[in-house]
Parts: structure tokens; C-alpha cells; sequence
């Protein structure tokens, strides 16, 4: 189990590493990224899911999200005793690409006194708070997510190009879906970031919304189950 | 045929979900996705149609659109018989797609002020009216739809990619004929969403726009059934 | 020859049926389209090379364009005798795919004014005026274009994705080559659509630039031989 | 090992052609692409990659980059010997497709005012100058880049694919790690066009900003050799 984890950990290392960078580029002071726009960064984070795919892939079934590994448990594919490991590598992974989005935008995390902007490179966080919208709009995009992973398993697609097919599956999803809560759609991915947030000496640094940190870590589960749950119905 | 007609109606619904929804968060107020722009709107769409099919092509023909499947009922592959249940299924999947983007964007759509803006969500509508045009618009983006289809059967293309081609096919009809009609280039994805809009207690609703809604249904059918007639000629 | 001929007339309408079509989405007036981008123009025309390519691959070589066809000619694919048949299918189909690209954006025509707009809807033309810079840079273009084709083919490519490489070839040299000329590359994607522009009674007409009107079609020419010939040195 | 020179140098002169020539495109004034945006230039330079690497693989291992080559020395792949000969052939194609970006936008270089701008389109320079942090910047994107390379080897990936998949890589880097520094992760492109910017009559020219030079050539292969170190050790 010792390489699937290294797998799990450095796919979701790649994965936050270049998901919260196409966000810091886009939010942060005085890049020449500012600004970029919607389209970019929702490119960004769906090469940043098939990159970071690419690197695990070969080592570990790169679920890269705590979600999948407990969908992948209810569909049967991943051992139950899996969960918890693979849970640990992907929040230490996600956890340590946050700090290095910070290393690397460090002089423009230093000029940006957005302090909002500035919890935005890490965690997600709506447009408009409202827990049952919010909860929904994050269980929707994962079941999507989910649905969707589960659906490509039925063909015989070459390598390469279904890791391909992940990353527009991720597009589609923040595109479509995306604009209300920001499409945590993995618990790691959001409470990693989160918990570097909190620790990481950042000059204009507000509170880490710990109040809303629920929702992008339990509706991400309760979404992929489903997906799971219904995938299994339906085949 | 139960198979095939759950296929239809998860691909069709996953379709809206994703087309309609990346609309919804361009156009609706607040999302972090307005005003994305025109080609946010053509890939989100194109990804739309590829995760569509692929969510429902080992299930049926996936062809998530009345006038596809008329089409290829006129070209042999399907028949005739099929015609009637791939619609309804393909309609009550368009609905429903349209319901659950209504609820991903609840708190969006309850603060847009502009009802024009809330029924592009649903169903399209042309930037001129001029009935003559409106229907060339629609006809001749459907037969370039369904013209591409059939010459793709042409290639012995690799399962994914074959899907991701139907996409970029998408993506370029939208790019280059889309930007007269709203290119609906479906009966079931303009016309499902449309009830849902007459139907859903939307707070600022204009009326459904009834007078243009045979358009983007008659038309469509009309141009992929002359694509079958003259791919058939030439082939 | 027959069935070549078709493809090659074929090819090159869908080819500028949605190549012109992004352009006029993006110049004419109250289009969805209206604005989106260079980036979109790019990504339009690529689709549009690849849709073309496939819609007439099965039939023909799909060269869409004489500066191919001469330079396979000098390479030796192609016989010389087939030059000035292909020729003149490609230049039809650029002719018919313009007027499309008219019928399809008619009410808009009609209302706009700015009549070097309406003119770029159909033929290219530099945005700095300098016969020797825009002949090199369409000679750039085109050899890049052809250097690209040649090159692909020492790759075992599979069916679908070979296409797609053309289109991302034609992508790469509208976005990084394309800013001065517009990058016509292409004498029948130049030539037919200007004499549909000098032929159509459009409203806001103005000349159609015939003093410029030779160096997409000689530049491109030379640029694809002279592509040929080094492809030949070095294999 | 002559062929394989002549791949290098071809391949890292299209590269660094079409590279360079999205950012021109971008920068320069009057052009057609002026301001296109991040994401058209993140997507130039990742097609840019791939084609470069089209153009020479089937010729040489399509590094294009000395950084790449002695990161595979170390790795094993390529012997330590053509180090040198390739690094020259690279750093020759480099300076000859700045030379080409310059013929290509002569109009628009002689009409630009600002002198930073015209560097730009040459030679990469940070938004902020932080010794520290720049050199860290290109350490972090090349590592990756590598660290990507090396994973992407772990597959049978088909031909096309793969090189498609490293312009994939080269668009994730540039958007999430680029707005920084403006991403060299490459010696030769960065210092060969620098050469050429000191070289080339240019109008409004400024200095070559030698005092940065050394940062986008020593960071990049840094970062390179520790990803095949790191890389070597987890495999």
C-alpha cells in the first residue's frame, strides 16, 4: 500500500499546486495572470486533475479526493480499509500544495491587501451564503463528478485520453456548475488549503471561514455516494 | 428498449444540466462565472454534449436529441419505432436538467432582475427576430450537426475520442453559427427547459416566448433530416 | 476522381462556412457572438480545418487548400494533374461557404455599418499595409502550416486524432503568426469568399481590396513549396 | 547524431517562433491579437510545445529545452555527451525563431512605443524582482514540467497523443505557476531570443536586462535535475 499512497499524496500535491495557482494568478496583486477570467480557471483546474492524475496514475488509482476513494468503497472497486490512508495522503498532499502556491506568489501575496482574494487561492467559498443552496450546489457537482468517472469506466478508453476526459469532466463541471460555490467537489482539496490558510504566516490574512468549511467537506461525500449509490442502480 | 431509453433521458439531462447551467452562470447576477463570455458558453456546451454521450452511450445510441434520432431513423440505423419513446425520453431528461439548474442557482436566479436573462437559461431565443432567418439559422447549424455526425461514422475513431470529436463539433457550430438563434440545434433541448421555465415559480418571469418555440423544434428536424438526405446521396 | 473532387468541394465549404462564420459572429453587429475574442477566432478556425478535414477525409485528401495541393504535387503525393481540378472544388466550396456565412448572419449584415467589418466577415487583410511584411507573413504562415502537415505525417496518428492535430496546428499559427495578415494561408479561404463579398448584394458594401487581393493567394502558394522542398532536404 | 541536431534545432525554433509569436501577438501594437489575454497566451505557448515537438520527434527525443536534456543525462535516457550538442542546436533554434518573430511583426515592433513590451516578446522578466522568489518560480514551474515528463513515461501513450498531453503540461504551468516570472522553465528559450533582442536593429529598444538573465537559465535546470532526482528515488 506504501506506493498507493505516495500515489494518492503526490497527485493531489500536483493537483492543489496548480488548482490554487491558476486561482492565486487570477486574484493575486500584480501578476501577469490578473484577471484571466472564469474560462482560465476552470481550464486551469481541470489540467491541474488530469496532471496531477497522470503523475499517481501509474502508482495508485489517483482518486485524489477522500470522495471518490468513499464512492469508489460503496461501488466496490476500493477496499474499505483504504479510506482512511488514502484520506491522510490526499489532505497531506492538498495541505502542502497550498503552501507551495504560497512560496511561489509570495512577493504577491505580500502586495494584496484583499484579504478575501487572499482566502480564495485557498479554500472555496459561495457567492451568496445559504447553507441548503450551497450544500446542494456542492453535492451536485460531485455527483456529477462522480457519475461521470464512474460512467467512463464502461468503455475501453486509451490511456492518456481518459485522464483527458477527466480533466474536461472537471472544466464542464466548474463551467456549469461551478459559479455558485466555487466546486470544492473534494474535501481535500478545500480543507487542505484551508488548514494552510490558518497556519501560513500571510500578511493581510482574514479568518479561514471555518463556519462554512463544513459544506465543501461533507456534501463532496454525501453527492459522490449517491452517485455511486444510483450508478449501481441503474447498471 | 428500457435500457436504451434510460440512456437517453440520463444523457439528455446530464446534456441541460451542463448547457443550460453555463448559461445560468454567465447570465444570472452574482455567480463568479457572469459575463464569462461566448466561448466560455461554446466549450461549456460542447463539454456538455460530450459528457452526455458518454454518460449514456454504452446504454443506447446517444443521439440526446429528437432530431438526431429522426435523422438516423430516415439514414436506417434507428427505427422508426424508436422515434416516439428516444423523444419523450429525450424531453422528460431535457426538463428535469433544466429543473436541477434551477435549483443549483436558486439564490442566483432569486436576485436577476432581468427576466430576459432568466428565460436564456432555459430556452434560446434569437438576438433578431425575423422568422425566415431564425428558421435558416437553426436549419443550417442542425445539418452541420448532423452532417458531422455521419461523416464521423465514416473513421474508425477510438472510443472517447470519437465523443470528444461530437464536442469540438459542438464547440464549432456554436463559435461560427450560434451567435444569430442561440444555436438550439434540439426540439428536446429547447423545449423541455422551456416548460420547466413556464412551469417553475420563478420570481422574475417573463412569459416563455410561445411564439418563437416552434422554431428551434421544427427546424432542427428539418435540417438534420436534409443532412441524412444528402449524405445518403453522396455516400 | 470524382468522389475526390466532391470531398475537396465539400471539405472546403464546411471549412469557411465556419471559419468566416466565427468571423462574422465576432464583427457583425448585435450578435451572442459579438466581441468574444481572438482567442475564439483561433479556436473557431481550428474547429473549422478539422470539421472540413473530416467531413471529406473519407473521400478525398482533404487539402481544403491549393497551397497544399501544390505542395503535395512538389512531394509527390499528389499528381500534378489533380492541381487545378482540386483547385477549382476548393475555390467553389470557399465561394458557396461564404455565401452560407452571409444567409446565416443576414439580419445582422443588415444592420451593420462599418463596411471594412463586412469585408473581414469574408477576406483577410493586414492591419498595417506593407506588401513585402504581410507577403513574408503569409509565407511564414503557410510554410509553418505545411511543415506541420509533412511532419505529422512520419507519425503512426490514429484516425480522429490526426485531425485534431491539424486543427491545433491551425490554432498555434492563427494565435501566434495571425495578428498582422489575419493569416489567410490559404488562396481558395481567400479568394472564394472575396469574389462572394464583390458578387453579393450586400448593404454596406464597400471595394473588396483586390490590390491586396494577390498576396494570400501568391504567398501562401510559395510559402507551402518552399515547405515542401526544405521537408525534402531534411528527410 | 546529426539528425537528431538537426531535430533540436528545428523543433526549439518552432517552438520559440510560435511562442514568442503569441506574445507579440499580445503585446505589440495594432495587431489583431493585441490583448488577447493569459489564457491565449498559455494556450499559444502549450500548442507551441507540441508542435515543436511534432516537427522533431521522429528526428530526435524533442527536448527543446538544455534543462529537459540534462535532467534525462542524469536520468539516464540521454547520454551525458549530448548535453553540449544538443544545448547549442537548441540555443541556435531558440535565436533564429525570435529572429522570425521579429521579420514576422516588423510593422508592429517599428510601432510600438513601449520598450519593455518589445523585450517581452523576446525574453521572459518577473512582475515583481525577488531574486528569491523568481529564482523559485522557475525552479517550481521546470520541476514540474520534468516531474511531468518522466510520469507521462509511465504510460503507453499513442503517438500524438503524448506530445499533445506535454502541451497540456505547458498550458497547466504557464496558467497556474507562469504569472509570476512569465514561465521560461527553459534556458534556450529564454536566453537565445534574449541574444537576439541585444542583436536585432529594434527601433525602441530597451537593454536585454542581463542583471535577470541568468535567473530563467540556472532556476530551470535546478529545478529539472532535482525532478529526475525525485523522481528517480520514488521509482
Amino acid at each position: 500500500m506504501g506506493t498507493e499512497l505516495v500515489g494518492e499524496f503526490i497527485g493531489t500535491l500536483i493537483l492543489v499546486l496548480l488548482g490554487d495557482g491558476i486561482v492565486a494568478g487570477n486574484l493575486l496583486k500584480g501578476t501577469k495572470s490578473n484577471g484571466a477570467g472564469w474560462l482560465s480557471i476552470t481550464i486551469g483546474w481541470g489540467i491541474a486533475v488530469t496532471l496531477g492524475a497522470l503523475a499517481s496514475g501509474y502508482m495508485s488509482p489517483a482518486h485524489l479526493n477522500p470522495a471518490v476513494t468513499i464512492a469508489f468503497a460503496i461501488e466496490g472497486s476500493t477496499p474499505w480499509s483504504s479510506v482512511i490512508p488514502y484520506t491522510i495522503a490526499q489532505m497531506l498532499g492538498a495541505f502542502l500544495g497550498a503552501v507551495l502556491v504560497w512560496v511561489q506568489y509570495k512577493p504577491h501575496f505580500d502586495v494584496t491587501e484583499d484579504s478575501s482574494a487572499i482566502l480564495g487561492t485557498f479554500a472555496t467559498g459561495p457567492e451568496i451564503y445559504n447553507t441548503v443552496s450551497n450544500f446542494i450546489g456542492e453535492l451536485l457537482g460531485t455527483f456529477v463528478l462522480m457519475f461521470g468517472i464512474l460512467s467512463f469506466s464502461k468503455y475501453d478508453i486509451a490511456p492518456g485520453l481518459s485522464t483527458i476526459c477527466v480533466g474536461i469532466l472537471i472544466i464542464g463541471i466548474g463551467l456549469s456548475l461551478g459559479g455558485t460555490t466555487g466546486y470544492a467537489i473534494n474535501p481535500a482539496r478545500d480543507l487542505g488549503p484551508r488548514i494552510a490558510h490558518a497556519i501560513l504566516p500571510i500578511k493581510q490574512k482574514r479568518d479561514s471561514d471555518w463556519g462554512y468549511s463544513w459544506i465543501p467537506v461533507l456534501a463532496p461525500i454525501v453527492g459522490a455516494a449517491l452517485a455511486a449509490l444510483v450508478f449501481g442502480i441503474i447498471n
